[in-house]
């Protein structure tokens, strides 16, 4: 079905153009008119693929989710069970340069869907796929615990991840990537402890 | 000086009428024109005290953050420590009407902050006076920590009442009260635990 695989391609190609405008531009520099430019494509082309500003950041943040994903599945899958949770879980934070355009992307993202409800609907695959990843973090750190606390840790953990992100978009000079590891390292100890 | 009397008398006029705009219309309701009107003033004068939109967010915000203080002055000072901690955080936390609306008001300006660098300094103060909040918690519940531990623990707890604002402002049919308060006690109970 060679439609289909060009849609596809075509989108890989815009997804690959917008990266770089917001990698050059920041998030709110990710316009249509820009994301066109980038990928040398009109800007009545690209609304073929996206109808409004709205469109294109839940693009870049399916973007940043896909990226974030592909980078925990290519971890390595054996090893001590308290280091691989803390490379999981420092996939999603902002540590780099990369993670932190990451970070922004998704702020944006929240601060339009708490005015604009129909956006949340898209988060919540984001949401559900790392709330899947602290509960596996939390199966493998802590099996002392009822199935009912363990679902609160992984909530717990869930909440922490997004309080990081916040903390560390608000006030990058409090919270650099330093101090983000230190926080994760000493939760995820407290957390191991109770094997 | 009555002149600076008068000044603050004004200002409380505006912030009970911000307030019943924002309980009535939404933060994004409380514009200087539907403030105005609703303290039987003109636009022009209030503009006096206001002059951007931007200024009134941040004097809501400093209302919301008083607010909360003095709930917090007014609880117990006597009483079981994990107790009066849960006590205390609660009063933070959107758990009913009025707290989710401050809520609102603290994410919006969040949002606002994210793409205007200018108005995070203000957050600095409310952020303060939130981590003297944990840090207070953290010394009365844990205290076989070296000081360091401690202090991780704080910014600890001060992300993880972010997060779930965030959370709860986010998916809240997901997080209603009961569950904010299931994960925040489970979470003080461990932090007990340790002492």
């Amino acid at each position: 079905v060679p439609k289909v695989v060009d849609h596809e391609l075509r989108r890989r190609e815009i997804g690959e153009a917008l990266w770089r405008v917001v990698r050059r531009d920041g998030v709110h520099g990710a316009t249509v008119r820009a994301v066109a430019a980038e990928a040398g494509w009109s800007a009545s082309a690209l609304r073929h693929y996206f109808t409004s500003q709205d469109e294109l950041l839940t693009f870049t943040m399916q973007l940043v989710a896909d990226r974030a994903a592909e980078r925990i599945a290519a971890l390595p899958a054996a090893g001590d069970p308290r280091a691989r949770a803390e490379q999981a879980l420092s996939e999603v934070l902002p540590l780099d340069a990369d993670r932190r355009l990451e970070n922004a992307v998704w702020m944006a993202f929240n601060a339009r869907a708490l005015t604009d409800p129909a956006l949340r609907a898209v988060q919540d695959s984001t949401y559900d796929a790392i709330h899947a990843l602290c509960r596996r973090v939390v199966a493998d750190l802590v099996v002392d615990q009822p199935p009912a606390g363990r679902r609160l840790l992984a909530h717990e953990l869930n909440v922490l991840l997004d309080g990081l992100a916040v903390h560390a978009a608000l006030r990058p000079s409090r919270w650099p990537p330093r101090q983000l590891r230190r926080v994760l390292s000493h939760y995820l100890d407290r957390l191991a402890e109770r094997r």
